[in-house]
């Protein structure tokens, strides 16, 4: 016998395997299941027949996943870090929430998000316990029609400078994050910290992965952004510091061009747009928000 | 802006996403890892983009992925039952024991093998403390080239007739599995049970996962072999029953035509071939091994 035909063979054989698992999930009765399933199988097998993963690697793999099971609990979820750092969570939501025309762009919603945050007024300030360089930001809010958009609610939240979440800290301390409601005009404006880069947890699983890729576990410096109105799709997003060493190697692949920002410093001594006096220097940065309609809605 | 121009720029901004994750992995030191992760990325991204996965769906993978990690532990390997019904495991094998000539083909190995089985002698009894119908096995351990290999090191396990293998029992009791030699002519002979079939374990997230797809947990009746042979590639496989009402829906696909076997049911008082008494119907098959040479060694 040939291996020519030898190999021909083989490949009908994986070929039938994976056409009979597809098959097996014939009779799901939810047809989204069984599209899902069926095309998990198609692109599982696919993976495994590309890389001709090895018996040993098929244990590595089942070793792996049983460790990322292992250190997941109510307040670490690693599979979420997997997904993020397999770029699969910004793939979700960059396809669910395309872009239309000029609406801002969405990112990663990210885990230190709080309900019933304080809320301030426009112009307050969301740093509470948070630490770091004081910052002031302001834009207007406004539809893809360019019309202004009252009322817009505004949550915001970041880390502080030690690049923590109030939440990360356990003395229950609340700072780094409130909402607000845009003005009659659609405009907002509030002091915030200065963003700067922190690492997404690296003590498992996933951080032993990034280290044997050589990839950075930090994520660019970022201040958190959910916006809601009336009739608009909901924007879950992320305003990103211009110049910063982690845009290119954002560890959750978060980083959309349209939403790095110049975050202006201003030496210690500037007047504050408010007046309010601020001790050393200060930074500013402008982030105008466009809301898509709610095609749902 | 037109419709079609936005989904344009949204596959590119897609397709500009995975190749981004692609390339984060470039650095990775060790060229096969790299391979891998690589493959894993953009089979990953195709399948969530391909089924235009929602975030709702993308949560509900994450929660499901948790309930596996959740009930897995030393003696549980739901990740591996979620890899044999999704027929990744028998890819696997598929793959890496390619059929070379007339080899007999390899299957799944399963969780119920035993290092330190007791050995028999050929033509002794494996059953132990297992019940079930007598079934005598008989057959010839050759090479490709047609030449018997006497000495090779036959495994051999099996279910009772409750479904269960001796390790599922917690008194300690053996049965059900053996090992043995061939003998100068290549010949082996013993006695075990008639195989029947029984259900992988179901109370989990893949017992859920088959249920909502309408596929049996069930596995074809079938008796595990192992056999090994100097200068021979190691065979791991099974032997089916012909008839058996679960061929063609074995819960982690298995089964191959090949290994497919006539068991020859006896009536009771038939003569058995080595003169052993046995009360009630007993049963034989005959499986001829053929072993594929060891190209490594
Ligand atoms: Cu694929
Ligand atoms: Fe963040
Ligand atoms: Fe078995």
């Amino acid at each position: 016998m040939s291996t020519t035909s030898d190999d021909q063979a083989q490949t009908q054989r994986e070929q039938a395997l994976t056409d009979k698992v597809v098959a097996s999930f014939a009779n799901t009765p939810d047809d989204r299941l069984r599209e899902i399933l069926q095309a998990a199988t198609r692109h599982l097998h696919a993976f495994v027949r590309e890389v001709r993963l090895t018996e040993q690697e098929w244990e590595a793999g089942i070793a792996y996943l049983t460790a990322v099971g292992d250190i997941t609990d109510d307040k670490r979820q690693e599979f979420i870090l997997l997904s993020d750092t397999f770029g699969v969570s910004m793939q979700t939501i960059t396809m669910n929430n395309q872009a239309r025309g000029n609406a801002t762009e969405a990112t990663v919603f990210g885990p230190f998000f709080v309900q019933d945050s304080p809320e301030i007024d426009n112009g307050g300030d969301i740093s509470g316990a948070a630490t770091g360089m004081p910052c002031y930001v302001e834009g207007t809010v406004r539809g893809t029609d360019g019309q202004p958009v009252p009322g817009a609610r505004i949550e915001a939240w970041e880390a502080d400078d030690d690049g923590l979440y109030d939440v990360q800290y356990d003395d229950g301390r609340v700072g780094g994050r409130a909402h607000l409601f845009s003005d009659e005009r659609g405009e907002y404006r509030f002091w915030a910290v200065q963003p700067t880069p922190y690492p997404i947890p690296y003590d498992g699983p996933v951080g032993q992965l990034l280290a044997a890729a050589e990839r950075t576990p930090m994520r660019a410096s970022h201040l958190h952004f959910m916006v809601t109105a009336d009739g608009k799709r909901r924007l879950v997003t992320h305003i990103f510091v211009r110049g910063d060493s982690h845009l290119e190697t954002d560890s959750v692949f978060g980083v959309k061009d349209s939403l790095v920002l110049d975050f202006d410093e201003q030496p210690a001594g500037t007047p504050t747009p408010d007046g309010r006096p601020v001790d050393g220097p200060w930074s500013r940065v402008r982030f105008d928000i466009v809301l898509a309609d709610d095609l749902a809605g």
